[in-house]
């Protein structure tokens, strides 16, 4: 799914070619010069903890800072699973498809129902709680969500209110993927926040690799039963960061005022802005996405010509031979940037079939 | 082992306490203001490995760059071993005692030896090779060095060279731990180099973390038998970084010009000012460490009297209840730090038992 | 799916209801009284693996004698791949839905396909292929294959050959589920052979829990490359048996003068004497299988008569609300118990909608 | 460890070299002619279960009957911990040198403690807490006892008494391998009984494997906290045995009127016999086993003499030059073959130095 390529072109690959926000990197900069203890025990990680426990306000959840999202997903789910518990994901889900089986790798098998806009339901965890009944099958025990979702979509408070209700019920765990839950957030159409998804799932995870970081993932544990020796699980992964600070101050720098939540809005205004082109140029667009990510069909011809200009991912072949293209805007996307796209489109479009 | 304190005094706990050098700090500035390729595929990291791959003298070995050492242990054993096969080290190997187990978990054992000085010999080895010889025990086929040791002491070339002969002749694959490779091949006493090193081992990694990078390793794989797929194992175990450009800059950096090999002498120089210093102050050292670290002995008074000033590691209690305590130089320790803390430890030492 | 009832009602539930024919329990017996060597190096096993040998012609095989059906699907499978790849099987296949995830315990990834039949083709296999390419996903590196398969049908020459010229072509291990191929092997219609399977397969087993032993799987392992330190893998999964000479000797008996093909076709044959009593009956078949699984769609409420006086599974509930069943019959299976239960379907479904 | 011999000479190698007692064995011919319900779940296995709960007069655990003692091991402790807990046994423990790492390839590491006559004791166990505090290290968190050990020796009510209490005083779970418990139980010296194992572990089980039976062992979890799901476990581990009848129906017959314990007790008697004209023959005996495993220092050329004749297991070369075999005697050892035993030491100790 992640190009290899040489030359860059103008990139609308994915939201992490960019580094890190300026603001970002000073606190790297500035922390960097300083001596700290180390393994995410320095004053910054406890700083970027305690920003991130107002953020969600729950004072009883623990913030561990890690370095990437498979990563983190494979720590947590390993963690809060018995050998013979298993996870319920959509098809899209991203630990189901593009974490090179991480999660097998720690024992665990992922259940995937097919599900429109990768967006799961009580009505699709349902049948799956049926079939698994007896010891021959494993048994289903935590729910994986991402939000926004691998096509963008997002999650809104009734239908997470739901979920989770579900899950209570049934004794099922409830973990949301967040790797971007910046662009989730903010949004249009967007109802849900951070303190209603802490108190609606077991745990989850704030993405800052996609949204203005060098590196990092704020995973947020909010159920006690699931944080006993937490550290333990991070250290025997290999994720326990030597330099921890390296973590702290970059997410102490994205929760001290805001710029967590004003980088993903600026990603998304960059992705409708697009959207608006895109329609306005007679594109086909083929996901209702309020997010960052864009989804886009067009005749392998057409693909080509803009490929030669533009650095995109092809996201898959259509059954009627048109190609879908994944655009993805960030918090360093120029409207520049996206208007010329837009441009090139237009001509695109006019020129070739 | 590692202390987790909130205050800090002066510094001498380990050698990541400080972030990184000022140049490799430069050059993730420079590298995050433009966009890169993800997950590792971007100019920097393939400038880093071909800098690496200069000073190793292997053009065919694989250079892949990771985030910290048990990380990379733990995926490099893994991926080069069959299940029921296992690792020798020695006691004090820091796989066996500091990982949190991590072999274990991806399902293979440490067989340890007690070894004088934390190296491991041919004659050491020997004999775990005889009693493991049937299918009811594990198959002994990987060799684990640390250099410099957890005690601080270097492989000699003779040594090394001795090591790799048993290892070919017994078909072990020999593997070099280099969290502080840096500081032993630039240690007194030192006759080994980078492409040494490579000729004899199957694989090692050198470390960045410990040497002046904010969090790096660089992990080579000589042995062409075991690179196959290899970044499919770091992926699966939530390694592959999708910023990979922060390795890369950080490594590019460090093997441009030396400046790996610098760092690496200033820590060097800082401890044997500091070892000088304590054997003039009377001080009794238990290791004959010619790098970043020394171990000293003390009464448990003493140590709380140093301790008040500086922060360091109680190493081990000894069976005549003297404290040994860790001292740890690092790239960005001052002439002054170490002076001062000399000077104090001759006042502790005339003054209580 | 496997009931665990109290009392026993008439059993076609399952083919390993009843214990083993009387010439395994004797041969059982007779070794049983002698003094034997160890952990399968008796002569019964080696007996056992000659006589396999000579069966399967291929004299460079290793024979392996284990206990069921998922421990030799999870210790050869965990054997046979590297971490990263995975295993492909159609939806229904045994070890991606009644073995509790024992493959994914191992840390292997189970990729399904929905399948016809449930038996996999080369352009069923063909699209998990291209979707898989690069480190972001497992590798899929294992075709696993039942025979017959969980619904009772059969592979063909002609099928078995092309998927084995394609996995070949694509560096896919073929493996092959053999916990009914006695079934399989002389069912109406089947043109396979023990020598052919052997041929065709990297490795695969043939059943005897479900085939007339009281326990025991031979797994042939004919690709020399996979059988490298075999026996330490089963030591290693728990599976190397200190009285090896039980499942010896069983294997033996079975295959000394063709007990093993009798057995099967008997059960065959009363599948096919209850198949065709159904039909003429009037019941829904659903599942062309000629082996000794049949598949039966009734009502709930004749369901519930039936129930009363056999003990079956319920395999599913179709969309129209009916009930499929599983009538399952063995080496011990008799024609009067058949009979019956033909004659009471003819009154259940003549009496009760 | 185990020797894959040819030729069988008279058999001291073990005690799993002769097959079934004729009652157990009869009980399996029983079962084997009815039809029983499988998994586990049949009529045979809740009875054994029943008389086993009698007999440890605890009624709320649960007995599971599963194959083989390293399974039983993998299972239990794989089922028992968390990723990052690890057991604690002596150095000569069975899970930590001949089950070919089956403990770490269910991901936990072995600690192992140096220990006189292979037997725990709090004061052996206090050092490995003191050593393990942090995250950095595994957690120690199950205590690994055999009875018989190893090297034959038993247990003391109060020795196990005083583990009980550490154990639970230090949130340390207790399990007791028992493949020789029928030995223990029954030796000279013993004051334990199985209601008080039952009362002072958390979990054990009881070897039928080395007392008469075909295979199989008899795990049982006193402690509630550790029942749950217990049988998708053993599914997972590939050992939940389709026709469980065939080993509920031996400990049937072991425990419905004191099979288990005549038999141990036949064993240990010869053992005594053994030990006794041993001692008289003037020869060295280096454990003080009151169990059925003996161990007798010879010199090379008077091990080979015995050998002709007899087999056993050499277990270990000594400094000097001395070899220690071991001989084993069963349910099944005649006094005709101990006696001859006895005077072919006495002639070989006379004539060969």
């Amino acid at each position: 799914m992640d190009g290899q390529g040489g030359t860059l072109r103008i990139g609308f690959r994915n939201d992490y070619s960019e580094g890190a926000h300026p603001r970002v990197l000073q606190a790297i900069a500035h922390a960097s010069a300083e001596q700290n203890a180390g393994y995410g025990t320095d004053r910054h990680s406890a700083r970027a903890a305690a920003l991130i426990g107002d953020a969600i306000a729950q004072p009883q959840a623990q913030v561990h800072l890690l370095v990437g999202g498979t990563q983190t997903n494979l720590i947590a789910i390993g963690a809060f699973l018995r050998p013979h518990q298993a996870v319920i994901a959509v098809e899209a889900g991203h630990i189901a498809t593009h974490e090179t089986g991480a999660i097998e790798a720690t024992g665990h098998k992922v259940l995937t129902v097919a599900a429109p806009h990768d967006k799961l339901t009580p009505a699709l965890i349902q049948p799956v709680l049926q079939l698994h009944g007896n010891e021959h099958m494993v048994q289903p025990r935590l729910v994986y969500l991402s939000n926004s979702t691998e096509s963008g979509t997002i999650y809104t408070r009734a239908e997470l209110e739901a979920l989770a209700q579900f899950c209570h019920a049934h004794a099922l765990l409830l973990y949301l993927d967040g790797a971007r839950l910046g662009a989730a957030l903010t949004a249009a159409g967007n109802d849900l926040d951070l303190p209603t998804i802490a108190a609606l799932t077991d745990a989850f995870y704030i993405g800052g690799t996609k949204n203005g970081a060098l590196l990092g993932e704020a995973l947020v544990i909010v159920n006690p039963a699931l944080q006993t020796d937490f550290r333990y699980l991070i250290k025997q992964r290999g994720a326990l960061l030597a330099k921890g600070m390296v973590l702290g101050a970059q997410f102490a720098a994205l929760f001290e005022d805001g710029l967590f939540f004003a980088l993903a809005a600026h990603a998304n205004a960059m992705a409708q802005r697009l959207r608006a082109g895109l329609q306005h140029a007679g594109a086909q667009l083929t996901s209702d996405s309020p997010t960052n990510q864009q989804f886009v069909a067009f005749s392998a011809r057409q693909v080509e010509q803009l490929a030669e200009r533009y650095d995109f991912e092809r996201w898959e072949t259509r059954l009627d031979g048109r190609l879908v293209i994944r655009l993805v805007t960030s918090w360093a996307t120029t409207p520049e940037a996206v208007d010329r796209l837009c441009a090139d489109v237009v001509a695109v479009l006019g020129s070739v079939a």
